[in-house]
């Protein structure tokens, strides 16, 4: 495989940076990967299926599948030996990242989809088309960014609220 | 400024797929973005103080700063003439990416924090730490990725349910 100039470039890593945000980016950042967590959603677990739908070369879908693999999102299960062969299938890691995925499609629809929304989603249970409504955990009220505000956590080691509205 | 060899690479736009995590994507999944949108929600303004806190390069900074505001995320609001001095502030359409934001933060807790959630959030109204949950906009009830499954949408121009599961 001829490597091409994604495979030199040096970027900072995000994982000495005490921010859940950045450690999601970390592992589901690259260009790539959130598509192919996406397709995996769908039911795609087949190298060449990734590869056809994505339109992404060979070398750098191999390296985010093994990424994906590595950080525990995806795993790699041979369902054939001779020649060797495998599908690529979402751990329980991997499938928390749904809300992700569904926030990121939601925004997308709202935002940059002039045909419509080119996915819905179905709720099996009630049978509607559902949108997925962020809600408070503690008392069930829907919830906006006006309606919290963020307080230290016990892994704040970057002191992440030190801003100069922080005080608002 | 020196351009980097970040400013020659060439990535495949993902402004022409059809699906709306790929156009959230086009729009935020540039490495730098989403950070600089999670502190914007953090009551940062300044590019001095973007930069100090994310360590990033300034022309970096600049080129990604540029394209939130020439997408809609971060509206540029002069408040010095002389010397021009701008704050960048967080848009309707920007403050719809807290739901993503959120998503990316809860699962980083959740899988990459071993010293605890760095960042909590208090529901105003209610008073608690409140997790954000996903729940269905028509009856209500808790959603995860197994409770739901894909419909074509009027924008699905790529046909993105047509993969080998899709009949599942």
């Amino acid at each position: 495989m001829q490597p091409t100039i994604l495979d030199f470039v040096e970027r900072k890593s995000f994982a000495d940076m005490h921010c859940s945000v950045a450690q999601c980016l970390e592992v589901a950042g690259e260009w790539w990967s959130m598509l192919i967590i996406r397709d995996a959603f769908l039911g795609v677990t087949r190298f060449d299926q990734f590869q056809e739908r994505l339109g992404i070369a060979r070398n750098i879908l191999n390296q985010r599948l093994t990424r994906l693999v590595e950080e525990g999102v995806l795993d790699k299960v041979a369902y054939s030996d001779h020649p060797p062969r495998f599908d690529y299938r979402l751990t329980a890691k991997g499938r928390d990242l749904w809300p992700v995925l569904t926030a990121m499609r939601q925004w997308g629809d709202k935002h940059a989809a002039p045909d419509g929304p080119p996915v819905r989603v179905v709720h099996k249970k009630c049978g509607k088309v559902a949108q997925a409504i962020m809600t408070c955990s503690a008392c069930g009220e829907a919830l906006t960014a006006r309606d919290v505000r963020a307080i230290s956590g016990p892994g704040d080691l970057d002191h992440m609220l030190t801003t100069n509205a922080a005080a608002e």
